[in-house]
């Protein structure tokens, strides 16, 4: 029986996830893989707070740095989240030589370019599966299972907040601020819900999961990123007439001449299966060059989905480590190198990363026009003019007393440069009343 | 740069789309891990047959079992499927300590137990991902990325042909004869379609998921089969109007009594992401005491798909190997122990493995019967006799100038002992015109 002992900072909802599932399962790893897992160690910002997890044989210590440098510490287990404490606490680990698991996508998206740099060059392990799409073995996939491929473009559900919100909008019928606040009141949203609605939370796992993906640097900074905030339930209804759902995805595509990183409600075919991905759930799609398209399902968040993917982090750090006496003791020898990212240094792509008039996409719009006779071909007209073609384009009933309409159009692949031109146009009409809703369409086939 | 020799016994589908990926995709795995992978015998049944890959840098050999021996050869790549001649090459790699990835999942539901009591003893991996579900790393989602969970339940489309045939009937409302003659047109289906249809591929698939799942034996042979041969495309139709659609299933299910391992069209609610799984593509649910359900979906056949993760176990056995000299060689000393099936010899569970009569689940059944007054009183009182609630029950209008109708009825979940009297009864009664349909209901949650 091999022990190997964590120390957890953090014992908020993850942390005590965490707890409680070592507590419940620690027996079944020992039969399975004759492991003794234990949490020996904790560490929480107020450690008088009632927790939801038994602590009675955890060691409680206030200074996490302490708890780092912890001789009952074999593991140090990050939860605490942030980015600064974190981002000490870690380089203090890799200094020790100690092996890390975190959940904390914003440390590894803002960070991990340094820290990974130190934890190769001492050969300490840092794994993060949880800070990607909670219980979902997303990171494995890409740096494993699928690692015989090159990976030509992810796509994903990988905020669960942003998701129910557009879920109750679409089942509902609501606005953004109802299915927001009840989203806060069912506590899947914080009271300052930036983070999830402007899309920076997914795009600190997107730049985790295109930098594993396609061996390129994490750069979170260059990923163009739009939020759910504009949407309008008339939007997700009049899409689902043409055969689509809206959903915010985190997109990264990588092409002959560089990569897309971009995170924006989309339209999806209904009949892809990431279209019927609904509440708080998260779902990736991987498509690799032999594979084909690929997808990965489960709750991006919450206690112990969290929980699960922290601990199975730990259970590959102990196959990974050579076991001296039955431990895995505070300086194992590593039979793995530390390849955080899944690639070597000198395996990183230099592929530019395209801003956003080079997008390549489908593009829904709405314009919000007078009802007059031959708008319709003023519209259609400033699309040709641009070579983009339509796919199609439908004039929505007018409401009661309103001289005004909305016309859909959707049009075929055209690059954003082109389409924003017609836009431009457009919005100079004198027929037009609103501002032009734009909205990117995705195949992902 | 470490070397890896691969020796490829069968050159069809799988062995020609694994040399081809190796030849497209060697460069990155250079660049990516340091691993100069190669192909460098191969083996195969008629060596003058033309291949849908270049052989010209491969040394060509016609004994397999002499290129298990050549000192050229790393790790034995066993594609050839069969179960006979594959076992002796296996059998003789692991005598030699040579490594084994396989794509052969009769060999290992069938001949598993006994192959790898010696690989366990001799230390030999033997890797199989390919073998169930195709590109879908769902061995290593199970094994591994799940391992902190208690697996409570799998269940998957594990057989695209049957998928195939079923997504025609319910798109095209065509009959099964002429969806598998499709199938088999278009090359889904073999022209003896038995394995398939009648379930067997799925359920040896099963049973290597449900061994790893819950740390139980391989028991292919106790899993309950039901083929897609007596499906009619009027049950498709119905079970749509109750909101369900019929996929066929392999389900293992653990519970505190015992295990249910079953393979049988399923009728599946609408809101679950399995019901949306078409064609010819697979898709497993895995359901764990920490992430909840998870799903897995991917191509589950097909040369580069399953190449696909037949590379990845490659891949994995190269990390896992302490390279000599920049070489994996003809005798690694391995990092890890061998565990194919993912537990301890010890950690095996003994839960009994329940026959079908104790089967827990909610049935539709559809009844035909004489249009006469007070009959479904009697089929109501049936159930209502043996304690089954019913959740939903419709009788179809009859068709022109036929004085049967068809009684559609939905139980709740029930155990199948009592459902199985209930039928009883009711076929006996003199107003049934045919015999009763039964097709199992699982809710998925």
């Amino acid at each position: 029986m091999n022990k190997v002992r964590l120390g957890i900072i953090g014992l908020g909802t993850v942390g005590a996830g965490a707890v409680n599932l070592v507590a419940r399962n620690q027996t079944d790893w020992k039969q399975r893989r004759g492991l003794d897992v234990s949490v020996t160690c904790a560490s929480a910002r107020d450690l008088s707070k009632p927790r939801d997890c038994d602590l009675s044989d955890i060691t409680l210590i206030e200074d996490p740095l302490a708890l780092v440098e912890s001789d009952q510490v074999d593991i140090v287990v990050e939860l605490m989240g942030g980015d600064d404490l974190a981002k000490r606490i870690v380089e203090r680990a890799i200094e020790l030589g100690k092996p890390v698991v975190t959940a904390n996508k914003a440390l590894i998206a803002l960070h991990g370019e340094q820290l990974f740099k130190c934890a190769v060059a001492g050969n300490v392990p840092v794994k993060f599966e949880a800070a990607v799409a909670g219980g979902i073995p997303i990171i494995k996939a890409i740096s494993e299972g699928l690692a015989s491929n090159q990976i030509k473009m992810v796509a994903g559900i990988i905020n669960g907040t942003g998701n129910f919100i557009l879920s109750q909008m679409k089942e509902k019928n609501r606005s953004f601020k109802d299915a927001l606040q009840e989203a806060q009141d069912l506590g899947y949203a914080e009271a300052d819900p930036t983070f999830d609605v402007e899309g920076i939370d997914a795009a600190h796992k997107l730049a985790i999961l295109a930098s594993m993906a396609f061996g390129i640097p994490l750069r979170f900074d260059r990923i163009y990123t739009e939020g759910i905030t504009a949407l309008q339930s008339a939007d997700i209804g009049y899409a689902k007439e043409f055969g689509y759902r809206i959903k915010h995805l985190g997109i990264a595509k990588k092409m002959h001449d560089g990569v897309e990183l971009r995170v924006h409600p989309t339209l999806v075919p209904q009949k892809r299966l990431l279209a019927h991905v609904n509440g708080v759930m998260n779902a990736v799609l991987v498509k690799g060059d032999a594979v084909g398209n690929t997808l990965h399902y489960g709750a991006g968040a919450g206690a112990e989905p969290t929980a699960s993917a922290v601990i199975a982090d730990v259970l590959d750090l102990a196959r990974d480590a050579q076991m001296t006496d039955g431990h895995l003791g505070s300086h194992p020898v590593w039979n793995v190198p530390s390849v955080p990212l899944g690639f070597l240094n000198d395996g990183l792509s230099d592929l530019p990363i395209k801003g956003s008039d080079e997008f390549v996409s489908a593009y829904y719009l709405r314009v919000d026009v007078r009802d007059e006779v031959g708008v319709m071909s003023k519209l259609t007209t400033a699309f040709a003019n641009h070579g983009i073609s339509l796919e199609g384009i439908k004039q929505k009933e007018p409401n009661e007393g309103e001289d005004g309409v909305s016309v859909i159009l959707i049009t075929q692949r055209c690059v954003e440069k082109d389409l924003n031109a017609v836009v431009g146009e457009l919005s100079a009409l004198p027929q037009i009343q609103k501002e032009i809703m734009k909205i990117r369409v995705e195949y992902l086939d």
